[in-house]
């Protein structure tokens, strides 16, 4: 079982927010650049044959634009959105979602998209089993952890790959 | 600094070795798809302008020939041998000797080529200062460290990426 955590693309610079909108953070958008950049990425992935059995993203909208450019480029047929995918969403939380999802052996590559810090706290927690801060996931940027079986849980992967978008361009 | 520890390309079988010959993994080579692949990474290397101020090389010959792809394909001019980078080798005597170098800022990119499970093994030192054995650094993969002075030492790296050479081809 292979799950990689993609951050999304590069989007609107914060402090062009509307003040005082609490929402604004959620609608910030992927930039032309952003887009541009990380549709290089899909098309990277696709020259490798790397595609996923399904994508969860974070509601937000920089991070689910980033896995529709996944979706447009055929790299999977199958999105959801997921809450505990937001900005300090909680993994453990998230594991008890997934866990409790009825057995299916079709989902060997599995794509979470979302935001930093949590991504890359997630993946500490999967591969070494606690939090160092010590992974750089850029914008755009890739982290592929390997499950010896088909459970995805606190300290079992190992550590496949940490991508930066660059490479992938 | 960055500090990028790049494993041998792929080498001769060691099962093909002559029995009783202690020396003969020294001198196992890269196979003839070892070479084209490690020098399709070095030509991506070339692409994304990532070059290295040395290069350090195990003095195995499978090592030794990697390096030299890096060296002919203009990805550095500075080439040394250290004993230290032969499977096994202990982390704390190579940076005993590095430390004891004179400064030399000239060198904010190092690549250290070398063999597995060591390399791995060094990266988790220097990131998390334990071995975890959760790295997986493919023959001809790189893994790239970033520290935030120009010391090198344990637990003082940030991990930047981790690239299989499927990525870099």
């Amino acid at each position: 079982m292979y799950l990689y955590l993609i951050r999304h693309g590069i989007a609107e610079d914060p402090d062009f927010l509307i003040p005082n909108l609490i929402a604004s953070d959620e609608i910030r958008t992927l930039t032309k650049l952003g887009r541009k950049n990380f549709t290089q990425v899909a098309h990277k992935f696709q020259k490798l044959e790397l595609t996923f059995d399904l994508i969860i993203t974070s509601p937000l909208v920089r991070a689910r634009q980033t896995a529709e450019i996944l979706i447009d480029n055929q790299l999977s047929s199958q999105l959801e959105l997921s809450s505990d995918l937001k900005p300090g969403g909680n993994l453990s939380a998230w594991l008890t979602d997934w866990n409790a999802r009825p057995p299916n052996t079709a989902i060997s590559r599995l794509a979470l998209v979302g935001h930093e810090p949590t991504l890359s706290e997630w993946a500490e927690l999967l591969v070494f089993g606690k939090v160092c801060h010590k992974l750089i996931l850029k914008k755009g940027g890739t982290i592929g952890l390997k499950f010896l079986d088909r459970q995805i849980g606190i300290e079992m992967a190992q550590l496949h790959c940490v991508i930066p978008p660059k490479y992938l361009s």
